[in-house]
């Protein structure tokens, strides 16, 4: 790579590549006129001490992984400045990996950073992940983790989460109470620990009023817009539609907002709609959205503080072995 | 960390540590039954070769680091996915690092960069960057960096941008053909050679008009909304205030949309609104956004592809030094 290397800045000053090195670390061994002289050329110079070579020596990467499903989602890039936020404080490099709901590529890259590549993992898992042996390993292999948001397997590893079912419960009665009597349930992998839990708390919320809880859909995509459109359509035609849509993930609102729009249903006369969602903008949608919205900086810097007292070794008190955060519902006119 | 090295196999295999190294990398100096003892071993023990000690040896690192402002905002996100997408076919991973629009933050990773932690760097530089040394340092010292979005300086590294002053003049021109004669322009940070080709498209659609254009406010933030809605109060509170914006950034369109509804202005009766935004929920505001949707997904998966040229030493085509892919206006309510 061209840089300025140990063995140029000795043939530079005329001395061993020993000399130049112990000189750089201050050895005792020399003189300290031979150390300022080695000190002030190489800073001339612009001389960088090999970062392979030192993290080799030390056994240390000074970079933490942060595997996530996807960034073009508020919740992710916002954990992710929350862990970005402690790991800087710690002079702590923060490395992302996206595995677009891959459970493969997930696999692929724990087995990748259990080469040292980094000195701890905070992980989401996919929404085809079926299986935690990838995660076992890395465990029994020492690896310093935390899950955070989606959780798998009953794994000895701490966690961070927020409060899924207690909020989904509640914005399931806001929207009873506001008039509703067929709520339907949006979201998509139903795999997913949070998925689980949500739907978890809004079965309960209908149970208790003795409300029809045969209105659950979870094949929704992630990524396919059309498809997910389509689905909709199909349920706000049907003769007994829902007049009340808890989404558990922002798209499928932004496409129910989209359908309703071309058929004509009015929000929130005809559908009230409450959603998971940090998305800023949607105070300015027609109209704008109930949303809940999760701790999800607060999250990263908690997962994050957990897996450096991991890395150092630390004794974890009982409370930061399952973390959970409250989200907040944030009314507005879509449920009103 | 607590992983199996060659050592520990090496003792497990009562063999020596350089007769289990070579056996790992198929030396043709051992018999095939001492071989193929150790790589069973090693697979059953899940022995991972140490990263760092082979990255020495190869003197690659086989990551790339995308510096970028911040991953809040949906065109970061979708040019990070265009680089990973690269990234992936080659085999390389990709290390995300944010500076938050800190200069000394850049700096500082670009110093931190040169110890041979990656083999290339796509940069986007921050609103803060008054100087170019620190580019100047990392191309000298052999480091290849490709800079995509914002470019800053006069330095010799190909550059891969939107064509930010042709589209700019196309929406200052929309506004004008739909009826504003006072068309005012929006943004964050007036260093930012975007801003700079942005407000050239808007000055020169004015002057071919010759409309005022002394409409230019440029010290809003990237984070201070209450400070962006102050702002904006005062420009639309004056008795000559405008009657179209052309916002350069997401946040001041909707920091415009919070504003018009508190003071009971409409859109787009009483103003119209143009702004760059790769947001797809923009469709749903009151009224729908026009948008300037930008290549975000093209632009990182096209500086990546010449990042690895460069890597690979591949001698670059001409029209591969400075790409301009083009952007595109989607016209919506906020502006017809």
């Amino acid at each position: 790579m061209g840089q300025l290397n140990l063995k140029q800045l000795a043939k530079e000053l005329n001395l061993s590549v020993s000399t130049v090195s112990r000189a750089l670390r201050d050895s005792h061994e020399l003189k300290q006129e031979t150390k300022d002289r080695v000190k002030a050329l190489a800073e001339k110079m612009g001389y960088q001490p090999n970062f392979h070579a030192s993290s080799l020596r030390q056994n240390k990467s000074k970079t933490i992984a942060v595997i996530v499903p996807e960034i073009e989602n508020n919740f992710f890039s916002q954990a992710i400045n929350g862990v970005e936020s402690v790991a800087q404080k710690k002079g702590y490099h923060v490395l992302i990996y996206l595995t677009h709901e891959d459970f493969n590529k997930e696999k692929a890259i724990l087995q990748i950073l259990r080469s040292g590549r980094v000195d701890g993992i905070l992980l989401s898992v996919s929404n085809t992940t079926h299986d935690a042996a990838h995660l076992q390993v890395a465990v029994k292999a020492g690896m310093p983790l935390v899950l955070f948001d989606r959780l798998f397997g009953n794994i000895d590893v701490p966690t961070v989460t927020t409060d899924n079912d207690r909020v989904s419960y509640t914005a399931t009665r806001h929207l009873i109470e506001n008039g509703c009597r067929n709520v339907a349930f949006f979201s998509i992998g139903d795999q997913l620990s949070i998925t689980t839990a949500r739907q978890k708390g809004y079965l309960r919320a209908l149970e208790e009023r003795g409300l029809p809880q045969n209105l659950v859909t979870l094949n929704f995509s992630n990524s396919d817009d059309n498809k997910n459109r389509e689905t909709i359509r199909k349920i706000l035609s049907a003769e007994k539609r829902p007049d009340g849509i808890f989404a558990a993930v922002e798209i499928l609102a932004i496409n129910t907002y989209e359908v309703c729009k071309e058929l004509g249903i009015r929000i929130p006369e005809d559908l009230k709609i409450v959603c998971f969602s940090n998305l800023s903008a949607s105070v300015l949608f027609h109209p704008p959205l109930t949303t809940i919205v999760q701790p999800a900086y607060e999250m990263g810097g908690e997962a994050a503080g957990i897996l450096f007292k991991l890395i150092e070794k630390k004794v974890l008190l009982s409370q930061e072995k399952d973390v959970k955060l409250p989200s907040l519902i944030i009314e507005r006119g879509s449920s009103g």
